[in-house]
């Protein structure tokens, strides 16, 4: 059975189904950030009441506690937290190269401490491969060098052909069938570079095919160019992954563009920040202006904190930084996206996408807030 | 219609009804405390699932954030919150004399310093009964003065005349029909003062009668004398509640005293804390020998966490300081101490209560921990 089944197309948006070891992934789809096992402050029932299909999980945090092999020994990931559905783990790449003291890039791998207790380590990419089956991850990621922004040609060049090489020794590394790996496209911005990372990938034949090393500071406009310099490249029949994205706008923006999965910490940490997305644009709800705001969040929303709560006792737990709050945001932003998603999977469906496209975008200028800067991977 | 029935008698303990503006309640009752208009980390949902009746709420926390003006606004803090159940706010005494920035005690009241910002306000009996109004509680405290532990007798006996002073004119402040005023029994660690202190309020014919100025720093058998000085004075039938405790044995022993309300940051500051209530005893889910634990925290719990996770699942959102666990946490001590309330409600009315007594202090003896002294007002 082929891993990907494109139901409909219209114009360069998919409507697809991704078949995983733990259900099928329909998408366009957002991927909640589970980093550590769980997803910020909700609970997998209230995932599952909300729709959420898969969530990503992180080699890197789960390497370093409680550890892939105590995992391995739970029933994997799925054994170990509860969660029944899908799971893409990131390779642990990313997180290296920002989170970790790096050490040292040698072509096996790379040498890292721990930014828990300055523990070495040495990650390879057969190491991460081993790591992400331990875990039991539905979708692998192949483990790649995440370059800086910005970065000059010649190291870019030399880190999208370590990447390639990397990419290949995950291929090989792969032992559990049923599994789902996909390579990374890198080449920092530049389009000769992301096209040769495209080519390089798709000749190595993964299961689908993810742009990373965006979101990592640079105009939205440079990261949306590397974005179409490559998805020509992409065969049809594989999902595409944009990697660490992104704003409400920025998800809809990539499904115009082909693109089929996406993850961000945006909805967790900017709830936890009081910043809260609604139809009609983002809003951050510490504001004095909700202080008697007897209105919901978003009363098109038909999420628990919305249907149940003011703006004003929003505002209130936010600026008591009670935990209820946390929670109650979480929820909201984290419906919000998965609605946004399921609206988006229709739009296709009745071949109205265009449509949905414009009406979103010219809603969400009405929000108090816009982003010219994208820096949202975690 | 009476306050308060009572619908059986076992030994001390008591099985009754208190009712309420927004419901009956039945007692022996634990409340969860809810300081800001919510109970940290959970969700009023969470809270009715698991049968919780009454929560309380906190005058001077609300008087200072968001205003008891604003909550009176909204329709009090069952329009404001949400919540549809009762609520009990404490009169701010407690909170003035321990988190305030004291300035001076006199005849008409306390000038105090907010902790939040140090603006100076001057609270009174009256004003606190119109804070409470405002709040729309369901029953309201008399504000009081409660003296530290130690205080001398001389000291003591003054802040019980002060006191009963105050409820006087506590109850002649009182505007609103329908709901409930209960008298606070202070009197330090003397027990002919306590008598007076009791006398002197069950004269004023208060709707119920708690016993505060407990839980204070001071050993355990020295706060229960009390309780036992207190008791005989106590009318049947009305509610007796003791303020700010305690530990599950706090709660079984209060009961087996003849004391039908309860109230105590310890279940939900304990969950943050990672000390989770079992019926086993208590453990605290840090502790590496949980690492590799694949039992459920309590399997005698039939809470979401209990039902859904491993103890090395919760050690591992615990040390990763992820908010689900505090949640998770949260939610099993809160639905321990509604079933544990709930089971001794049921072993009264089948005239069972002193088996339960001794089977549940024999099995608590079996946990991690013990506590000599009790602090647990919040």
């Amino acid at each position: 059975m082929k891993t990907m089944e494109i139901l409909k197309e219209d114009g360069l948006a998919r409507l697809g189904i991704v078949r995983t070891a733990h259900g099928e992934v329909k998408t366009p789809v957002f991927m909640p950030v589970g980093t550590q096992g769980a997803v910020k402050a909700v609970t997998h029932k209230d995932l599952k009441e909300m729709g959420v299909q898969i969530i990503l999980g992180n080699a890197y945090h789960l390497y370093l506690r409680p550890g892939d092999g105590l995992i391995k020994d739970f029933g994997g990931i799925h054994g170990f937290s509860g969660w029944d559905g899908a799971v893409l783990t990131d390779s642990g790449g990313y997180q290296v190269f920002s989170l970790g003291v790096l050490r040292e890039i040698k072509e096996d791998g790379v040498v890292f401490q721990s930014h828990i207790d300055g523990s070495r380590h040495f990650l390879t990419p057969e190491k991460s491969i081993e790591i992400q089956e331990n875990i039991g991850a539905d979708i692998c990621m192949c483990f790649d060098e995440c370059a800086p922004y910005p970065s000059s040609f010649e190291y870019t060049k030399n880190s999208v052909e370590l990447t390639s090489r990397w990419a290949k020794r995950c291929k090989d590394a792969k032992r559990i069938d049923g599994r789902l790996l996909f390579g990374i496209i890198q080449g920092g911005f530049y389009d000769t570079l992301r096209v040769k990372s495209a080519r390089d990938l798709v000749s190595m034949d993964f299961d689908g095919y993810a742009v990373g090393g965006l979101s990592v500071g640079e105009p939205k406009r440079l990261m949306w160019d590397m974005v179409d310099a490559v998805k020509e490249y992409l065969p049809r029949e594989k999902p595409r992954y944009l990697m660490g994205l992104g704003f409400p706008e920025d998800i809809v923006e990539g499904v115009s563009k082909g693109i089929d999965m996406f993850d961000c910490v945006i909805p967790t940490r900017h709830a936890r920040n009081g910043s809260l997305f609604t139809w009609k644009g983002r809003i951050n709800i510490k504001h004095a202006r909700y202080t008697r705001d007897d209105e919901p969040l978003d009363n098109e929303c038909g999420c628990y904190t919305c249907r149940n709560f003011t703006r004003a006792y929003l505002r209130h737990l936010f600026v008591s930084h009670e935990l209820t709050g946390y929670y109650l945001n979480t929820l909201h932003n984290l419906f919000f996206y998965a609605d946004m998603v399921n609206r988006m999977r229709e739009a296709i469906r009745e071949g109205r996408f265009e449509g949905f496209y414009e009406e979103f975008r010219t809603k969400q200028e009405g929000g108090e807030l816009q982003d010219e800067y994208s820096v949202c991977n975690g």
